[in-house]
């Protein structure tokens, strides 16, 4: 007989079953709802509302509940599967009170957290292996001259290790955000019941520690109507998605014929048996567009929520799908990012020779206006002369300044300057131009080494982090599977 | 002459200078531009880049500048309309100096910045006043018993103010999200010039300190094209409208006549002098509808950098416009609903009578299940028929209870239950009820009380908090204002 | 040995090839590629490019493809497996020519549009049985008065019938933009190869016949690389969902308890055994919230496409699954609404009982104006102020009007002005005041009999607009089996 | 005295009337109020509700309302303000009259729906004539051959000609898209009142075809809500957007020194006087900026009248400046990439030396299947091998075909094959490839021609559409003053 709708006639239409139930999305949730229904049973055990003899039986039933447990969706749902499994094997006396003091509302919030704790610690993990595998790339090319976009126009000579240190400063601040992160999410819902909590007196706490929380979401309205756990965790990936998608984006210009900076590795790619040549970047393209389905996701879930009143809405159940895809695209693009990076290979001859000395023109206006006590805009007024003359003649730059700069810098700026070939080598060829950057921060070599040291540190104390936070949910388990294996084992 | 164009002969087209010009959007970085130019200045001038002299121009320039700064278009931005004016004002010697070891890259995304922080500090001190209206109506209406809903259906009894704390709740939260966030954006990108710094020996930490940023964006790739700061900003920014669109909803609905659950005061409702009786909840509606405007800004924003390559690129101009949008939304909803709640009046009677004796039926099942030791799910089953006695009969269902509990318990539990009447009183009079609710954060009003306090205290911590930073960025403008007295009156 | 690595020594790593590959998806791709490669196989046949025995060894394997075909992920996608499969069966001099003259990007862009016809088809369907179920019920509640809201806010009587008529006219302009849709999302880009077409002598009208398409997608690198025919599906689902999702939330509030103004059945319902007079309108939440995803699903592929240069990017293997998405939330959506539409009761009392004399209050002024020779904005005032009386004596207004209407015209309008009774009670007897509206559309009976009549001739005509388009796809359909049949068994 | 309120003692807090106010909106929808108010008032004194000296001087007021009106912030919005100034100039008796028989809920959705239909017919103006620039570009170019790209990598030569005219293709859909969405914004609202229409007998025809309108918005309270063709247009346009950046991305892509398949006029770019080789493209840059503003205005759009129940709310008041932002957006979009496209140079020899002839290796596998009896998936392997080796040796793919195919053949197909040089060449010159290609649509400058001579009649076609449309509306408008003139100058 259906558990829930007990003595009423009649039943929802099959289509309606379907189109409302959750059965199909349900799967993650089975284990942690498992593990309510133990710390919870524990709870009224302890707390006397439960013998220990039935307390006993829902525990050895749950424990038996196989990792593919198969659910039927006439039954809704994973909470209403579970409940029929446990008064099946352990008679409905005992059975019969797996849910008395808690409901269907509390304990979705719950496992729902208690599944995306668990995703944001993995994901979490992945980026700090991609930024291993950047600080790492870093390293090796701290001293690779390659040109700096803006626009998509050469501007200033930069390092391959300075630019991809910047993809990993922006990967390191999502971290830290989705870190942040989890203290909220983090939190137990358990006890609220519907959403006016019980008449029992029950033990929020205990529950909460058994199941590795951090903390209660305090008022029961609140635990089990509130998502923002959800939508934050999502909206930091979406973050994370799209400064992944420019780091993909590159590799996909650089691996294009016209750049040919980098070159992925077959593993990464899709190759053309009649084109061997061509490697498609498809792992980046899929990055890339998966930046998108965050987008998406995120949308959807803020459009979802929005003017809901409160408390349990059903709409809150199609938000939980969304949330499951964001991390598992970001983890799987993460994972992709970190392999495909750590084998690709960077084309140092074509890298280098992509940067024409042109590029060091601003360099040079500073170092005029600084050296020669010309003002700065009149200075870049006097390159600018020559380096339209050298755009216009084609003769390099660099050959332009050391004939023409006297003549130019008198015409425009009413004093005559020179420039030994010396000075304008170290600010014209790009790898000496680099290692004459000294600010914090820049592309020279040395500041490379200093930010490397700086980001292995900060990567260090945020894998500490991880690992903590997964030991602690590691802990918790195993007090609760203690607890339940003394209850059972008629210990207590 | 055109400043940046210096000797190139071709100006842009009028149409193309107007569609990727920005003055139209730049007034709020008037202000902050100014400052910067200050600070670099002075740092140049402590460098020995720039004559003191010249420096002091330089900065009795920046000064005159009128708050109500009028920009020429033709000058493309605020950067440009800056260094003209200043050239204009100290000469070309000591004006032409200006841009010198810098770039409109790295001084726009710093400006940014400067605003955006201005304005969270805004918003957090915003949310804490909602906050305080809620908790203090919360405290008044700790007792005023009312449906709670799942499903927007009555399911058990709460009070008003554990309802309107469970909204404080939501936004406490993201008050701390906000002030997390802060961190990130009060990061300095200045020194990072256009994208590979300079060649000159810059002091980034001493313009960064002197402009009250807390840290760097220390990689200048990172500095001039990261604006994760800005997305991350209006992701919390949607989350916040996305709960304040729950509680706007909420009042829309009570402000119906189906409901009459609350009145708006005039003052915050559109009447009709035809219809007086008729009260638009027209704040509300526009909270409701800026939720919307959120949730596109932050599509916009994501879709925007969306697989751009570094540096900087153009696009990210369009960026800035939504930010401020986000925060100029948020802002006034928030403003506008702590006036309303403030002053919103709710119907006592209408509250309390909407609650039917039915609601408490779970924790009737509950109640018999302990008492009376029938399994939780049985003694669900006997109340839902006596429920459903009451629902058939439309007599109510506590004087159903007292009725036919004996002999439903007798039929189905197979075991003879009754309870006195004070017992059903205590379980079914709603006011009883939630006074027996001792579980932490229940709608009990000892509960309410205990939770009224935690959230005051966490209140006074995120003021404290708030407001230590706005007096550090204070604080920095007047170390600037000093340093530049003392400078440019030859203190030096 | 892999068809398409062929001669390539490292093949895709596990995780790249699970990343990258969309045999997980493409199970709704089977049945068109296979068609797509009977059609392309008949066309080479036909121009001589096969042998007739090779050709229909190959349409043999094909005809044996089995509904449930099984892939293998290591095949990366459809295409391949069913190349595959052929090879298998009919031996690789024949099967090795099955895809001669096309390409996988050619052929997936064919199949994609081949589903989406079907799937529009359904969905125009399910659409016009929703407006079916509306105009009855509206026709059914031509004279059921209920009070006509602005800001959720009774303005103006109207009629229970009017109401859901306004909804069916929002349908039914939805569906009227699907089917024109529909003539973008059937045209055929078999025939583009990779991008650029073949060297051979290939038929694209006769392939384009024989697959049921009304015409080409001409230009070859458009045909393999635009989308725009599913965003324009994915937006014009996007709006029938939000204009659903309205009347989804009417069904919530209409149910609950406050407004109390219709009964969803059972069978589009959760019940609960233990508060039995709660039925959770959980369907008409579920479309609310599939709106939701469907916004989602749409920003996630115009933000996918955003910025992809030409021509086939595997980005946009992501957008099929959303389109998918879209396409079945919107049947399922449309479906159970117009089940739960026609199973819903309506309370006809309490609709009557809401409507309360006030809300005639503007219709009373413009009939004053006109009848009284006042101007309109004075009569207005005097409504105004008998209103205002009428809410701050709570005496009915009617009775207001019939009492002091001579006074309040004669102090504000300088101009005694009086009603008789009747006249009264035409114009605020809610039934009355229908009743009285001539203009075109407004909510009296007799406008909505017109009305009705000419939404059933427009269904009538879309409803064989359908029916055509589904006949030709059979008919086509028909025509390719049976040119294969007379291939195959050697006719030809 | 307030016009509104009347007789009610509070007003509005000013904050609350600056947040829900219009006025800072609304100036776009001065002429049509202006407009919409003559039309009703003819009828009003057609009809004879309104005495003709009292509608003569309401028009004539009307008239005198200047193009820069300006609007009082304290009356809310444009129907107040212009109802305001018309009391004021023609008095009270006759100004008085003005909204008898109308409401602000009718008269706004009308004034939008006209401002929207006049930008929609410019924007279509303003793709037809980037149709043109790029048919012409089409045509110019139709035989210059360029790399083909798939995942941004080589894959099949094309002609420039070819990959514009892929553009022009999708732009003329959007065009049509829009076109039929016009039909949907062009329908009349006038008549609804509130939402239920009047007790007057106002022609609604009369008004409807004196502003120009081609239908009316039947149900009146379908009338007054509905928005969906604020959101047609919004999704038209976001999905003209997208293509616009898939263009202009190429642009930015090809001005890139990498590609330098083009150059960006100086107008349409920005320069630097200090590197004047350099030009950013950024209005192409902008240009994809804007495609993601117009995602965030649909996704505000879409989540705003998610679930809002019928009829007006003030909700939808924010969707109007949503509307105008991407119909701006849009056409400033489309005219600057016209133009930009104008007046780009596109470099021929780098566009032709960037083919290399292993790009027709798969033309050349369909050859050697067809010509050779070799089936298709073997022949493709043997061009493979070749292409390996080509690869590895770095001796170009077409020496290696004629120096290898024989024994590649022989190993491989088992079949020995030969080629002659002229088919060789036929097949992997670039501009022998493309001419070779004899399908519809296919990049052979022939098709080519008959491609661009259809895309030509078809923008006929539609100029001509575009053309009519605006025709009837200035046709409408000249009736109307002409009926206003003649009753104000009291001919009639």
């Amino acid at each position: 007989m259906d558990i829930l709708r007990g003595e009423r006639l009649s039943g929802p239409a099959p289509e309606s079953a379907e189109f409302t139930g959750s059965v199909a999305d349900d799967a993650p949730l089975i284990a942690p709802v498992v593990k309510i229904n133990m710390a919870h049973m524990l709870m009224l055990e302890k707390n006397g509302y439960v013998k220990t003899s039935d307390a006993a039986a829902c525990l050895k039933a749950l424990k038996a509940i196989p990792k593919k447990f198969k659910m039927d969706a006439n039954l809704e749902d994973v909470h209403m599967n579970i409940e029929a499994f446990v008064i099946d094997r352990a008679g409905g006396d005992a059975g019969g009170q797996l849910n008395l003091g808690k409901s269907r509302n509390d304990q979705v919030a719950t496992a729902i957290r208690m599944v995306a704790r668990d995703k944001i610690l993995e994901i979490a993990k992945a980026m700090e292996e991609v930024s291993r595998v950047l600080i790492t790339l870093g390293k090796k090319h701290a001293n690779w001259v390659m040109p700096g976009y803006t626009h998509l126009q050469h501007a200033q000579p930069v390092t391959l290790g300075h630019h991809l240190l910047a993809h990993n400063d922006a990967l390191q601040r999502n971290t830290k955000r989705l870190l942040q992160c989890y203290e909220r999410v983090n939190a137990c819902p358990m006890g609220a019941a519907a959403l006016g909590s019980v008449v029992l007196t029950i033990d929020r706490d205990y529950v909460c520690n058994m199941l590795g929380f951090e903390s209660l979401v305090e008022n029961t309205i609140d635990a089990v109507s509130s998502r923002d756990f959800a939508l934050e965790t999502m909206s930091v990936l979406a973050l994370a998605m799209a400064d992944l998608s420019k780091l993909a984006e590159e590799i996909i210009l650089w691996s294009s014929s016209e750049f040919s900076f980098a070159e992925v590795a077959d593993e990464y790619a899709s190759t053309s048996s009649i084109m061997p040549q061509k490697k498609n970047p498809v792992v980046a393209e899929m990055i890339r567009s998966r930046a998108a389905m965050a987008f998406g996701d995120l949308m959807a879930g803020l459009s979802l929520v929005k003017a809901l009143p409160l408390s349990y809405n059903l709409d809150l159940q199609d938000l939980t799908p969304r949330l499951w895809d964001s991390c598992n695209n970001t983890l799987a693009s993460l994972e992709l990012m970190g392999k495909m990076l750590a084998t690709m290979k960077f084309n140092k001859e074509r890298l280098e020779s992509s940067v024409e000395t042109a590029v060091g023109a601003a360099d040079l206006a500073s170092y005029i206006a600084v050296k020669k006590g010309i003002p700065f805009r009149t200075a870049h007024r006097v390159v600018g002369a020559l380096a339209k003359k050298s755009a216009d003649s084609k003769e390099e730059f660099s050959k332009i300044v050391a004939k023409h700069l006297r003549e130019a810098s008198k015409r425009i700026a009413k004093k005559e300057v020179s420039l030994t070939k010396e000075e304008i080598n170290a600010l014209l060829i790009p790898s000496s131009n680099v290692n004459r950057k000294v600010a914090k921060g820049s592309p020279s070599p040395r500041e490379i080494q200093k930010m490397i040291h700086a980001r292995q540190e900060e990567l260090s104390e945020m894998t500490s982090i991880v690992a903590k936070k997964k030991s602690a949910l590691a802990k918790a388990e195993t007090s609760l599977m203690l607890a339940v294996g003394k209850l059972e084992g008629g210990e207590k």
